[in-house]
């Protein structure tokens, strides 16, 4: 159950190469105990959507558990050269590297957590070239994971609850691409996916059946469907459509016949080319009149949330849907552009100096502060079938200690603000203090309760936000107090008077 | 410089559940004896082009030579249940699988060749079990490797020859999704990646500086920049925009100019958002009027081929091109559709039987037989630098024997048709035979040898087919025995007496 164990070796190398000739120089500065504060966070839900699914966080976790540089990684190190011909890194500063020990701590949103832009994912405090050198693989791990949960959600929200199996392992973005993917599209809500090693690692449900080869592999489609019903009488779904879709159809029920007479039923039927609206329609015709009303009907080929919703709108009789490409690469939008952006510097232990990245695009320029989320909640009589609702969430700063106000403002429109009310759920959760594993409570090993966690939560969110085209905006706002902080910040940055002294 | 060396687990169950109750079907059926034939191709180039490059072969060499079933593998298959709850798979299959040596013949395309469609990538002859097990995992390491050698190689002619250092890690698709991209981006042309990890692994060249972070570390830019040349004189590259560009480069100059008085010159600046047109002449002619005629303009920010070709028209003074996500996820198109297909089984030693999957699409019809590819060269006054051209590539049977025919038939459509004259060179090469590894001079241990050898090759293509839009579709034909052949047995799968009887 620990994803990252299939690995041998050490992964502190995973990390771009600027983290180690930052973190020389932060060592060669003297800044070994300058401390920092960063976030991870997205500035658009992915799909042109309306949230995310959090995603990665344990794999995050296994990986920063074992966090240290091994010695043939030194030594690798070791033999870097400058442009000059010169090595890259001193000795000492490799020895620094060995001797290291993680101390940071971490906060996160729990997996399967709805989240929206702005909001972080991941919390990371400590020493600044501790937090550096963690970036990129946590990006790498975090990004990705919860794309795929994402894309899943919107899968499974077009299927109204009928299973989706995930298929992507052949067209998956390398071996750990296909891992990661089926455990993520697992949170977000498939039941199942083929993928062999992931079913291994994490407990996920395996599926299949038979390929088009299976059935080429013998003298007529017929006896090949004898042959499979002979051999996995308790796993039998046809794949009828390599020769002719309707003549399989007809075959998979002569063969359905024979198994009932052996005591087994007939599981189901798949297609996998075609129009599949139709197909499925005459398919589900001709088994029920033959008295097979339970076999189902499985499709697969290309579908993604879109085509599942205008199969469905045509009539399509599908209960069964297999996904690939299209959810295990993400494929309408394959990156997260999840960021990771220092928020405040504390050196020699005095006192935290807030930090923002200013850019020419609003967008991007970053919240300061040590972050954490508050989402509110009202009990009230609700259309989506719970008995209360989230009204929306408030980005604000520990450092500024407990909020002083219950409005939120649009970080990218002033004007746009919203009063909170009623109870709220601070959603980052430590996970870390210091280096010592906290997240017990946190982090579940069990991936179908993370599932579970997801489905539940979405239920109190409007139906707005899980519109594909358009959604609805949840609020998610700054504190006021820190959008009068941040907008202070990026003023004096661009050399302007602040205009009006923050209370704080 | 072993790619699934880091994995410290078996990888045989990288698969597709299907696959393993398949071959469970195939022991049952007491098939053990048949042999089939399987091909890995694709059928349109990636991202609208005119070709793909290979790439992924040695990571697929590397999971062939190591392919068992670990204890734990077995362990796992033997708890699985079935729709009924009972054992999916029986004790003495699994005794089977235990017991299983690979035994087949593979022959491929080496790393680095120009492939176009319906041309194997691949070709895996041996016991049908053993074929059909290994599917999954030869497709999703050929399938990604070659999508983004193809994307690397876009993106390098874009920037002609200017180098191409690729940053996809934080945004890449998993872990292994960075690893592999980063090898095959190489293959493809990139000169350098950020990524640590795969630099040690593969031994490409890793680079980088500092991140905005770096900067807001410290009280000012200039106090920022300083510190980093003191840290790393001999590979100072200044990112310039974390607060304002134009600034940036000032400071920039200022530094270099310290640095230059203590025996080092000014590597590079890097814009890294805004427009990076305008702000690479600007710098450019700031850079110059300093005298750091050498400091080299650095860009990165959603960078791809398009992007690059667009601001090269601008006149833009950018001369090294960091691209991140759109190649290591080949954004515009994040899956190789590519696939593998039985094309002939033999029962027990006895005569090999073509196979082929029929579809309704005639661009989904495989190919029958044993697979060559013969590329044809022409000794002639080329405009492409080189003294000689490739004409066009036969795709033959070769169980049919040595070609009988010089013309090649379009497989989509039989009235396009070429006369192919000149010297042949068969394209597919042998790697194992009956599991025995036998590719030493195929396998090429060196990623960079493994670029030149592209870049080499694909001076002898036309150069219409390295379009982006609208390629130039190089001629890559059924021999026209084989085509006959095709088409028979494609009417004789649909029900009509074929008109003409091949003469083979």
């Amino acid at each position: 159950m620990n994803h990252l164990s299939m690995y041998g070796s050490s992964l502190a190398l995973l990390t771009d190469l600027y983290q180690l000739t930052m973190a020389q120089g932060y060592w060669k500065q003297e800044m070994v105990e300058t401390d920092a504060i960063f976030h991870l966070f997205f500035r658009k839900p992915p799909f042109k959507g309306g949230y995310a699914i959090a995603a990665g966080l344990k794999t995050a976790v296994e990986f920063l558990m074992d966090f240290e540089f091994a010695a043939d990684d030194l030594a690798y190190l070791a033999d870097l050269r400058g442009n000059d011909g010169e090595r890259l890194f001193e000795s000492e500063f490799l020895e620094f590297l060995r001797g290291m020990e993680f101390s940071c701590s971490v906060d996160a949103m729990p997996e399967g957590s709805v989240v929206f832009p702005q909001e972080p994912l991941l919390r990371v405090e400590g020493p600044l070239i501790q937090c550096q050198l963690l970036e990129t693989a946590l990006l790498n791990i975090i990004n990705f994971q919860t794309l795929v949960a994402t894309k899943a959600s919107r899968i499974c929200y077009a299927t109204q609850g009928e299973p989706v199996l995930e298929f992507g392992l052949r067209r998956a973005q390398g071996i750990d691409g296909a891992i990661s993917a089926s455990r993520a599209a697992v949170i977000g809500g498939c039941s199942a996916t083929s993928n062999v090693l992931a079913g291994k690692l994490f407990g996920i449900p395996v599926k299949g059946t038979h390929a088009h080869s299976w059935v080429m592999s013998f003298g007529s489609e017929l006896e090949a469907f004898e042959a499979y019903a002979q051999a996995m009488p308790n796993n039998a779904v046809f794949l009828v459509d390599t020769y002719d879709t309707i003549e399989g159809v007809k075959n998979a029920i002569k063969v359905g016949e024979k198994l009932r007479q052996n005591g087994y039923e007939m599981a189901g039927i798949r297609l996998d080319s075609g129009d599949l609206a139709w197909f499925s329609i005459e398919a589900r015709k001709m088994l029920d009149e033959a008295g097979f009303e339970k076999t189902k009907i499985v499709a697969s080929n290309n579908l993604d949330e879109r085509t599942i919703r205008s199969l469905k709108e045509q009539g399509a009789q599908i209960v069964v849907w297999g996904v690939g490409t299209h959810l295990a690469t993400a494929k309408d939008q394959p990156a997260l552009g999840g960021v990771y952006k220092l928020s405040a510097v504390r050196k020699n232990g005095g006192e935290w100096e807030h930090k923002v990245k200013v850019s020419e695009q609003r967008i991007k320029i970053s919240n300061p502060g040590r972050i954490q989320v508050r989402r509110f909640w009202k009990n009230k009589a609700s259309r989506f079938g719970g008995q209360g609702e989230f009204m929306g969430d408030m980005i604000f700063d520990e450092l500024m200690g407990e909020p002083q106000s219950n409005i939120i403002v649009d970080p990218l429109d002033e004007t746009r603000r919203k009063r909170l009310e009623g109870s709220g759920i601070d959603m980052l959760k430590p996970i870390f203090r210091e280096g010592q594993y906290v997240g017990e409570d946190v982090i579940q090993d069990d991936i179908m309760e993370i599932q579970e966690h997801a489905r539940h939560m979405l239920k109190y969110f409007h139906d707005g936000i899980k519109r594909f085209d358009n959604p609805h905006e949840y609020p998610a706002g700054l504190e006021k107090n820190l959008y009068d902080l941040k907008t202070r910040l990026i003023l004096e940055a661009r050399g302007f008077e602040p205009e009006t002294s923050s209370s704080w």
